[in-house]
């Protein structure tokens, strides 16, 4: 990794992660603690899913302070069906999956490389083994699982057996052109963060984008999700758009949405990575 | 209307407007009739939908010019299943069709109010009578033709029957909540927008805005297009969108795609009243 | 005023503003009043900003409450320099101040009429007499104040003894095209908010769009801020651009600054109306 | 270089670009040309720019060609200080000038890994060592030119001495943090591409974005322009913002501004490097 040292001084902060059912007195509360540890509170969010009756809140702070009593306290003032934490210190360590494009593993390499992402990228795992010389320029491990005369289940139990031994906290599927069986999902569900080509309207099936240049659309979009038992249906971290118009051909088209896709994906792994996302439900409550 | 004339000096152009099967040669012999007529060209834009071979071009000149010949001598160079027009002189006239959102009608009425849309706005018709105070404040007539105790087929029979006396060239559905029968849809395809609220993805159904936000969506669009025989699936005009995010309740984000609504329907129509959009298959041809 | 009503059975909550030098515990107290008075707390926001060394909170609550009670105790908590306050309910009083063009004028009327602005406009003030029959149309009684034959201090005295006797809360610059005094400007600080045409970057002096157009810029913005003692320099509530290009004219760049300051005045209204805009020095916290 | 071929079958288009004062029938007489030699015109844009009354064309075409008289033929119908030319074939040849921080190069060095800048990077030279690994890492000479203990004058020699040796098409200031003498600007005038962050309203001077952070700006810009003798007041290219809050610091806007600067340099360049940008007194024309 190179090294582009964040100022030296800043003391690294605790983060304190709490959800829990709301119920009327929790922040008062909680800060209580805080305040008996003389925390020094540096930055701090809240917010209540009124739908879902469900309180989050993310908190930083500094001081020498016995942070796993902060929150074994907090712990025990929560309603039941809820948690604290403390986000570890130290960078995730994160596995990508990728296939032969690579626009959005690129800018992931570069962030890396730059110490921007709070991630520790323990390897790129790939069904193609196009993008091994690129990767390898930057130290990564590359690991080519061709899925070629396998059966899909032969195919993903390497891929997993794999995946045991690197053991990640977090996949990144950057591209990953393969689509995953249940039992995959499950095994790392909401572990699992995906881009998504999206468009308004969406289109569904092979070629969107040729679907798209057909309707006419103006804009070209991306999601990036996390991935659950629904696939596609995960919830949603982050969107963005850019426009186009008729003089953009699908092919257009198509590298507009790569560009966007890698903005949207850098981006929401970045907020992960750091733990501003907490899911309820379906939705993201992201404390930027 | 209220008076906020234009610079008076300057003199209303002529548009040409031609489109026609491609073929080698179209705008040199084009520009020559221009030539041949000393057509001043302030304006021009043409574009080749290649999929289609589909030759579009738009033509503002000026001068003391014949410019029926023009029409005239560029329709006969034109290969079979081409036509050229000049654009109307004075503007579209134009039936508004409502319900009870006020949002994209009251933009429509001011823009009108100081003539800004090339359109004269014969009448509003509306299912309900809940915006005829706010639209008679305009002088605009306003026509309730209510469909309690009708069927469909005789409700929509009673606004035919209304639009028949107005003659409009375009019909607006601005937020226009009656499902449209096929012989509706038929009898003005291609001379009706309709501005549909859309997501990424979009979600169909009842009560979009909740669905948006069950699912925790980050951006609001909303898209104008022509409505054809396939209803919402007609030519894409215009598409925005607007980010939102956790804080925005359902509510929220209802009046988030109000806002988008509003704003992409008005330029859309400005883009149509000024004969900028041309139809290629499903897609638009826009020159801007 | 047409009649939109929000749903009925909502009770209008009350909201407490906050703000006061930062020291730890703030937070754990005021909700501990707020408990202490058994308030059902519906939303929150904290802030503090770190440079200044400033605390922000507003708190929407509902319930059977002695509200002036939760304010004093409040205030009794805060250190020196602090202030809280219940937002008053009821709309805000407003004066709009306009000279010849419509489009911000009208956006805020319209968005009035369907009570959308939490605003009660008491008047119109123009040095010009263009918009009158505009103005009228909505109900709202229009002042020309003709600043012809007259000095600028004549002028403003005018202006000022017609705004002493409506006695707004606040004044909006919607469009407003003369030069205030100091003397003016000292009289409303911080009441007022301007709309202000900006580029990327800034062009000062005349004919702000011929600039644009000259340099050829891509995108056109605009600001919404209050105005201070330093005019232009005051704190920025809300800004947003849209892209252009080389095909459009200086003509076609004004009217997309005036699409845009439309939009952006509109938004800046509502948060500022809605108590969601704090400043802290030249900055604005906003609560959204 | 890593290959990533584009479709092999499609035969290279050339592009013909073509600027002179307008006069009536130029598109006519060129598409003449253009049809006795059998081109095949696959794309083609004009634009007049009616203030500087000067013509632009860009036309790209296919066929077996004898694209030098092509050329010729045009040249001599031209108006007197008016020019055609062919785009070259091949790539641009591109040295990066850099300092310190590597968000614009680093986005740079990847497109041109992956071919998608139609620019071949001969060196990046910089006064600084810090980005020789990274640089390096992708196979492009990186060449440490240090200012410390040389005079401007004497470190500038330096710079364009090995400029000569490497005889560039194109400079590109990607975040090169040194102030240019006239003579180096003059040396390189319109030859030269820079990225400058730009707010609204413009802040000049030392620590811009804190500045920006201090006003409370509410969008970050970042406007890609050509160095021209007024070095930051040359022509802009490309414009861009990205939103930003009271909640980012002076440090956050300052990551944000990177986030905007990458992408708008990268884009800018990909037009200049296809010939899609043709200079109109101090504005572009680009045909995108």
């Amino acid at each position: 990794m190179l090294n582009q040292p964040s100022s030296p001084a800043t003391p690294v902060p605790h983060v304190l992660l709490v959800e829990c059912p709301d119920r009327r007195g929790l922040v008062h509360e909680i800060t209580g603690v805080l305040l008996r540890h003389h925390c020094n509170v540096t930055s701090n969010h809240e917010f209540v899913d009124v739908e879902g009756n469900r309180f989050f809140m993310r908190t930083e702070f500094t001081g020498e302070v016995d942070a796993a009593s902060v929150v074994n306290e907090t712990k025990q003032l929560l309603p039941e069906g809820g948690n604290a934490r403390l986000a570890q210190h130290g960078k995730r360590r994160v596995v990508l999956l990728a296939s032969r494009e690579h626009h959005c593993l690129a800018d992931l390499l570069v962030r890396h490389a730059f110490d921007e992402l709070n991630a520790e990228l323990l390897a790129v795992i790939s069904n193609h083994d196009t993008l091994r010389p690129f990767v390898e320029k930057f130290g990564i491990p590359f690991h080519h699982v061709s899925h070629e005369g396998k059966s899909r289940e032969d195919h993903e139990a390497a891929v997993m057996a794999l995946l045991d031994t690197l053991n990640p906290e977090w996949l990144v599927l950057a591209k990953y052109m393969r689509v995953l069986s249940t039992r995959f999902v499950t095994a790392y569900a909401r572990r699992m963060v995906n881009i998504h080509h999206s468009f308004l309207p969406a289109f569904v099936g092979a070629k969107p984008y040729q679907q798209a240049f057909e309707r006419g659309v103006k804009v070209i979009g991306a999601t990036a999700h996390f991935v659950t038992e629904q696939l596609d249906e995960g919830p949603i971290i982050l969107q963005q758009v850019i426009p186009v118009d008729h003089t953009h051909s699908a092919a257009d088209m198509a590298q507009a949405g790569r560009d966007v896709e890698q903005i949207v994906l850098s981006r929401a792994l970045k907020l992960v990575f750091e733990d501003r996302v907490f899911l309820s439900g379906n939705r993201t409550i992201i404390f930027d």
